[in-house]
């Protein structure tokens, strides 16, 4: 993991638009393990920046959508760091008990869909 | 799949409230091809009603939730179904591409965390 | 895929073992899409004839351990042909219906158990 | 994590019927870590009540069921908690080596399948 | 799904620089069913663009690393599409064998490390 | 976990031949975990051997390839023990990071193919 101290200046210009761009003066582990790779780096961050600015959907609801595919896939820093910034943006403890309901019920479901080896329904096929 | 006229009483029941809670007169092969199973098909349905309720989220932010579950475990009749109601819930496209880019970005950083073996920040530990 | 009148000695020689050990005359696409690949073949075949023997667990019981993980992993094709060979085994609709109530069960709380950040019970610990 | 002597009535009831039901004095931690959501720990909780308990299937092969799919989606507490409930249901450990050996192999085949694009069996398609 | 005809000159940008880049005349479905979100599909492009393109590793080494992951998660598109290109590339049927038992094993392994718990090393967690 | 001087003649021998192939003095936590099974862990270890071994694929690139699998599946110990030994292969940091950008990437289009429900190609049909 590479530390602000240490880092090159092309890696310092990610982490300082990190720290501009989210108001905090601490640079996550994620960005500092990915470090050694400069181009990952930024990329990764670029893609991030753009991805999770509010649009049609806001900023919290981006957030409870990447803790359901955190979960979903057992990510446990992800749910870590995102569960954090995620109360940041806004979310209560009633959200994020409704929002993992549906993840559960979700991953059940679609396991039942497999299962069951459902056929998708012909008014569904239409609508492709 | 068992249609409605082939159905038991206690099938029948399950498929009469599907349909009144959905207002809708269709039931899709998802409950038909539990139906050979009544006690799973009631507890899913009656699940399903009760988590995807609107409550502190609502019901079209619980729908996008589905989505991103569905989309990251590559369940393709639940992509093809819950987009379905998602969008008469009240989904754009351009919601949708939204939708898309966070459950991709997620997907693809939840990787990267593993890849890279992030340990949890401090701070994240404190949440717990 | 590879028929068997098309096949190398080496993939025929699978194909008899397969034929033989299943008392069937059949051989599945999954073996005549691998058969391109014999080492391939051989070795899955080698490995899948002595997992699934009867042991300390049942044929059914492995069957439905099967069902289980290919229906968590949305593996189509092996929900298809498995389904099949389980049901030949002696498993029952009733029984098809309590396992993929336990698979669905089992998908949402380990999607709840990381959503949840739930850390190890001590003496679940003390089990290691 | 939510405490017996720091919980509501609603959360002490559901905890009350975990101990009667299985017969034990403590509480896991992934009721404690859910119990700040109530409505989610007791709609949890009466699933698994209903879906672990005896029917088609036994209470040792429901257990095997749910350490498959644990395994496969990579839930370390999953793995903690229902290996040693499965051994307490009577799971020995060559039990356990041949469940994991068919677990591995269902993930390996079920990779194969999806790699080398395997058509379903027309026959495999009629039970449909 | 959008054809070039039926395109913007903001998606038509993107088509053509996959072709130009691809030195093909056809733009595949994954790109038509993305553009009616042209910001999602220009900013998958670009990152393809840039993460495929030969460097350290050259580019059939990235098609098959991209092949390990689609069939690990069973898409079933990804694999379609890919595998012809990783052979346009110069992937071999033998390659491609090799490639798969890999792919199962790995999944297999994983598996079982889950199952059985495995703690990390002390020497590989000196790596970190 | 079963170590050396406390193993079985039949373990003993599948630890002699896993330090011989490896030119090594340890076993790892993954063996010494599966070795109460031995069946489990002389057939895991066979299968490891054949598969890893270097073929129309070199050793590099099979140990990139598992770790493809092994990322994108979130397992943290096969994560930790490969990239350790894919560095004594001859993996560089830029190949990790670019290992690590084609990783996520695909994770990211896999779950994108799914999300917009796209078709295949009629030219990759063709291809079956």
């Amino acid at each position: 993991m590479i530390e602000y101290q240490d880092a090159s200046p092309e890696v310092r210009e990610v982490y300082d638009d990190i720290m501009r761009t989210r108001k905090t003066e601490t640079i996550n582990n994620f960005w500092k393990a990915m470090a050694a790779n400069p181009a990952v780096l930024k990329q990764t961050w670029e893609n991030i920046k753009q991805v999770m600015a509010p649009g049609a959907l806001d900023a919290l609801t981006k957030e409870l959508i990447y803790l359901a595919v955190s979960a979903t896939n057992q990510c446990s820093y992800c749910m870590a760091s995102h569960s954090a910034s995620a109360r940041a943006t806004g979310m209560t403890e009633k959200m994020f008990g409704e929002l993992m309901a549906v993840v559960g019920m979700a991953n059940n479901t679609n396991a039942l869909a497999a299962g069951f080896q459902v056929p998708i329904d012909d008014q569904f096929k239409a609508g492709l």
